[in-house]
């Protein structure tokens, strides 16, 4: 990292801020994450830092966290929502009128890092191409292989309605009531088996 | 908050550094946060520490994030799977055997805090149950509102596969080849319209 690049700011930090920030979230440096920076900082740069902004991300990997990393914006609090479309895009929009910024991994210019484009294309087998070297690449590159574009949201803006709670006749614990007479676990769509442990459970 | 509460430790923290935990990742200190911090307190400590687990959560609403703040799991990592089932609930499973532990609000069990099975089943006017008074029971409270359950996980553990990408003729943005001969967005089914702003765009 030359010093020019240690000396930019990104989502108002240093690279090596934010580097030590995905990892102490994510658990590690994930390459996705690092372009997802670059991503979150120049959405919120072009919504404005004035601007209460909700997110859109287009894909569950990676990019979910660089949202909740670097804005306020979680899973848990509502203002991401995350569309498992598999498109490395994200957008930050304003929750009042509406209208925001879509940021993407623009393939075009991606040619013009080949390590990028292998990477995101699985072109290349991970062993040839070292994490340091492509996330090297992505802090070179910047907002150079991204596009962006204003746009106004037209769905998936809504909270979701919590509705009418119910007490499950089969488990007594609270589920919503448009699930039908019980629960989805009690229908048969649960997750688990329940194990016998000696000494455990309540 | 007595001498006592404020000096157990939980998510190996005190409760004061949990509250300040949920504030910084969730914008506000949300009772279903609060609560939560013990659910996977009690989870971790039943899965055990040298244990690398996955999580599943019950309900989009809050609980994600108590995962993402006290565990290494976080949605964009993947090692946290959320269901939109609305039950306060979640689970730590061993990754390699499936086995773990769910733990639950438990809805018998909090009739003897009236202010937090109130809360839960929408009893009550947010104004009259101020926020704090709810932390508060909730503290109090700790686990004595909870059950928990040893259990094998049967699905859902799964990571999702990539699959093989394409590079849409309609954006030329890369997706995935499984969803047709154009990516989602360009088969009309995108959340937003573009917008004319001068001087901006790619
Ligand atoms: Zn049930
Ligand atoms: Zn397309």
């Amino acid at each position: 990292m030359n010093i020019r690049t240690s000396d930019i700011l990104v989502c108002g930090k240093s690279i090596k801020e934010c580097l030590a920030d995905i990892e102490a979230f994510h658990g590690f440096t994930a390459p996705g994450l690092v372009l997802g920076t670059f991503m979150v900082d120049w959405a919120r740069e072009l919504v404005g830092s004035d601007v209460e902004a909700d997110a859109i991300v287009e894909t569950r990997h990676c990019l979910p966290d660089a949202i909740q990393i670097f804005t306020p914006c979680s899973f848990g609090n509502g203002w991401m929502k995350v569309l498992d479309w598999g498109k490395f895009a994200l957008s930050l929009y304003d929750k009042k009128t509406l209208e925001g910024y879509r940021v993407w991994l623009d393939l075009e210019k991606a040619r013009q890092f080949p390590n990028i484009y292998n990477w995101y294309m699985h072109l290349v087998p991970k062993k040839e191409l070292p994490l340091e070297v492509l996330t090297g690449t992505m802090i070179e590159a910047k907002r150079e292989v991204l596009s962006s574009c204003a746009i106004r949201v037209t769905q998936f803006y809504e909270s979701p309605k919590k509705g009418k709670i119910e007490i499950c006749s089969g488990c007594g614990e609270a589920y919503p009531a448009v699930q039908g007479s019980q629960c989805l676990t009690c229908q048969g769509k649960g997750y688990y088996e329940k194990c016998q442990v000696s000494g455990v459970g309540s």
